[in-house]
């Protein structure tokens, strides 16, 4: 049985926030949640999250899925964050493992941790780096025959283990009972009055159980998070490491280095993403889009050549193939854009559906309506969706032409192939077929005066 | 008594412009006006700034402020401006200092030069930096006790001295008196010409005065700008420092690199701030602010709780609390949000004060207006405050509903709890709690046909 | 005689795209083009572009140029690409030489090619690099009078060999009769099976040939593109040189790391660009011009003293000097903004003349449009210049004043001084002097109930 033990109790003094630190996100996300993700990509039998500061902020934050909480009250080292989980690991068999993970360590790849869980054969295994600069870590001390003796931490290295350039990570699997028992004996004599996990490492090279390492194959997985800083730069890291894996893929990206993702980004082929662009949720974007310069877009999906030009706003939406959005366009929740409709500048919609090739091209507001195929939206177009208190529905039907600065006071129908007249204020249905409008007559005033300045 | 002089008298040949080369902005300011926040954090007793090229641009520029200037005309060398200083140099006793600064060095510290200031004793005081690669600057000559003795210039430099890593800076402080009396006894006999300020480090050590040091903290701080490539280094570099610094304070950027602050910014907790926002002059965001990403914040205050959406342009603005503000929305000078309220896209706010809860969420303009609580502005709404000359007030009272696509012709009132009809006209004022509109019968043309095409 | 032969048949199957490799652009323009800007710096008589894959696509993009076309297919090495150009090559005399380059090699410079061609004499000449971690390249073996003797891949390098940090780019200039003659007894047994083009300098140095060469002034210049991560590196490291190009030039860019050209950018003295900004196809900026952040300018010509503010959109625009534009305009093509006129938020225009001092400062739709000189275009206004099939123009002469939230029905022309009411829907030419407007009557409905909720 593989036990997960996630330490997610620290205060995060330095962050200077109300929120826990393990709720802090990168790539919008908590990094307690990017440990869930390596974590479980294990498949555990048991994830234990040992909460402290917080805890019930934490512990909401992740309710509802498959973990176990544990609480540590008040925060006496690692060791004793790890005695918290005891109780709940999950034990069968002298095969039974557990492992250690940091809920502010969040960027430790599952492949790391199984080429931990590999190497730990049948004792303890540590995951170490070897750094060009080791200042301030535990040193891993090896004897003769390289096999690990123990871990010395920085202020208590003699000069030649000081030279020791491998490190300890923190993170370790060992055997469950094992891990109980090594627990139960080490204390909290030191400097600190703190119970530290890594006295363990001791305890098993006395009791002779191997102990054994591995090393992620990236050194940035085992950086922590205990300042804005830190997590500025480990946001960065992980949007860079995103970026490459879209290139990789064939995306091109006018800049990987202006470009966040937070979320889940599905490519087809030959997708081009311009510099400045955001991406928030869960976004599809199919063969040949192009998204142009500082869009932001979540929780959509984007037809296969659609083209969302400059400082598009999408939400919530959907584009299907060939369209062309923006620049300035702002697509909502439930906007639903067909095969090459166009949507211009200055343009809103919302729980709408644009039908194939219709176009509103020019500062319009388009809300709870139905629009069929090949309507013309004409510039100023507005939708009077809402009385204050309810919302109606307006449709459109196909071949509908809207004249400019119309106001369709929903709920409303503007029949196939009927035309508004500029300006109309359209409270009944408009005939197919029709002009439809509502107009005052035109009239000049001779005699008027411009108005003059008043002082 | 300090003195501080800050030669401001070069021509700037590489940056290629008309303006002179201390005006040039580092985060929207002038280098000089940096240069002098640190002066005046010294406390000095009079600063006199040498100008030359564009002698009254950079005059008039810091005109009103408490600076002494001197002309240096023509340019014959550092030793030279500093000449020109000399007679408006206040002189009471024998510790008496003056300090030499760089108008186009413009990030030095204000603790660098206090650390300066304490290292000189009674004598003079070099500010040196140690450098991987020295090439080019003048090396620090000391003697077998580590006394310095001389500057040697790169091209003087023998084999041994080109080795020295340590360098001058050219920033020094030294007693008035004696400085006052080697300016007099320095010449010009060199290449170039011209009186080289660094020439009293030689008479200090002849007169046996002592010579002592100090360093910068950050490299950085003694860079000069002499080119658009080192203005935009420098910048760069400043903007990073000013990231740093809030980063430090709990403030989240999603990237520091894509952060530009030419002013002030002041924050509460937990402020987050997206890609790609530019910050100008004095902006306040209150706790738990949230700007979205590519905004433009110019002298602005934002209400603890609200949100910036994207691409959200406030200038000369305020905005209350749990406020809501964007995608698109401009907020010009004299937008007062208040608490709770929304402002939507493609919606322009001037002089207007939107009240608690009301709503302006698509396409409008309002201008000149007094808006209640909970009134809702539809879509298309525009205040007609300008006739051609003069600017009119529109006042609408709390809980109106405004319909869409309507024009206030102000000066004009909506009463309290009014309605006003979708396309409406308002000539004159609303009655409270009324429907009012202006509206031509809507009709149909049942035989029309639709235009066909003009060759 | 020159010919300059480019490679460029090859697949790219690393990019994961339906685009040939050569046509995948660097800074908007395909790879090959950047090659072939660097070949015709040197007046070449002919130059021969080998194509294979997509060979159809490379031909068909560079259709109605000075080029030759040859056909590699299939593809047998860069020995056998350059064979397929043999047939094309100009040739008249001893002197006559061939000039090999690389399709997927962009950045190559002029001077540097100039230099190769220099080093040459009448001999082989090779274009090689000096690198710090030579791994993976071929090596240039010289001889104990450092001539070059031959190129060892690295694969088949002896430790000694490995030690060379000098390696082949590719590039090279050989004699054309001696090329013909070498490539001629070059053979494919090799464990790829290919004819590699780098066979020739041991035929050339067995024949007494002898072999010089060349370095390029940047590392950059010989990087190959075969991956979008590479593309992506080679953008960034092409924009940062354009980048420096202007700043030299002495414009300002407040962060050369986010600014991109896709084309040509001609700018005066003292101009200003902000962060974020993208210029495509070829832009002129006069003199003190001010580009605001995130702006997109494509084809456009901006006169001296303009401001475009943050997120100003232009295609195929020019707007005169002391403009102001923006923030959130959009200038289509055909848009011609006179001097001192104004274009403000949520304005878009297309082929329309906006005259001197004329302002369009919120929320319009101008197409079609002659607009004259001191014109005020209110916020809302609109040109109803379609309708559905033609489009129609408009003419607003000097000194008319347009009310708010104005439809004009194109064709119609609104006459010197005329003022349009508010909301007026212009289907008549309108007056000068007079003011013209089409209102209906404004009434209050006093029993009015506001409309309750419905479930």
């Amino acid at each position: 049985m593989l036990n997960i033990i996630i330490l997610a109790a620290g205060l995060g003094k330095r962050m200077q926030s109300d929120l826990p630190k393990v709720l802090h996100p990168i790539a919008g996300r908590p990094m307690l949640a990017h440990v869930l993700d390596s974590a479980r990509a294990l498949s555990p039998d048991r994830i234990v999250v040992v909460t402290g500061h917080g805890a019930e902020r934490v512990q909401a934050a992740f309710a509802g899925q498959d973990l176990c909480f544990a609480l540590q009250q008040p925060q006496l080292g690692t060791g004793h964050a790890v005695m918290q989980a005891l109780p709940q690991l999950l034990e069968g068999g002298a095969d039974d493992v557990s492992l250690v993970l940091y809920g502010d360590v969040p960027l430790v790849r599952a492949d790391t941790l199984r080429a931990l869980l590999q190497a730990r054969g049948e004792g303890l295994a540590l995951l170490t780096e070897t750094l060009a600069d080791p200042a301030g870590y535990g040193r891993i001390v090896r004897d003769g025959e390289g096999r690990i003796r123990r871990i010395v931490e920085h202020k208590d290295a003699r000069p030649d283990e000081l030279a020791i350039r491998e490190v300890n990570t923190g993170i370790l699997a060992a055997p469950t009972a094992a891990l109980r028992d090594w627990l139960g004996r080490i204390d909290n004599r030191n400097a600190q009055g703190e119970y530290y996990l890594t006295d363990v490492v001791g305890l098993a090279v006395a009791d002779g159980v191997p102990v054994s390492h591995a090393q992620p194959s990236a050194g940035w997985e085992t950086l922590g998070v205990n300042s804005r800083v830190q997590q500025a730069q480990l946001e960065r890291i992980w949007q860079g490491e995103q970026a490459r894996v879209l290139l990789e893929q064939g995306v091109t990206l006018a800049d990987p280095a202006r470009f966040d993702l937070r979320g889940s980004l599905a490519c087809g082929r030959d997708v081009f993403i311009d510099v400045g662009c955001v991406f928030e949720g869960e976004v599809h974007l199919a063969d040949g889009v192009r998204i142009g310069p500082h869009c932001v877009i979540r929780d959509a999906r984007i037809g296969a050549g659609t083209t969302l030009d400059a400082y598009t706003h999408v939400e919530g939406a959907r584009v299907a193939e060939a369209a062309r959005i923006g620049p300035y366009a702002r697509l909502r929740p439930g906007a639903d854009i067909g095969p090459d409709a166009h949507v211009g500048n200055f343009v809103e919609l919302k729980k709408t559906r644009l039908g194939r090739g219709s176009k509103a091209n020019h500062l319009a507001y388009l809300g709870d309506a139905e629009i069929g195929e090949r309507v013309n939206v004409g510039a100023g177009t507005i939708t009077c969706n809402y009385d204050g208190v309810n919302k109606f529905q307006t449709v459109i039907e196909d071949d509908a032409f809207i004249g400019s600065d119309t106001q369709l006071i929903a709920p409303v129908r503007v029949g196939k192939g009927a035309t508004l007249g500029a300006g109309t204020t359209l409270t009944r249905d408009a005939p197919a077929g029709e002009l439809t409008l509502s107009r005052a007559r035109q009239q000049s005033v001779p005699g008027w005066k411009r108005p003059t300045r008043k002082s």
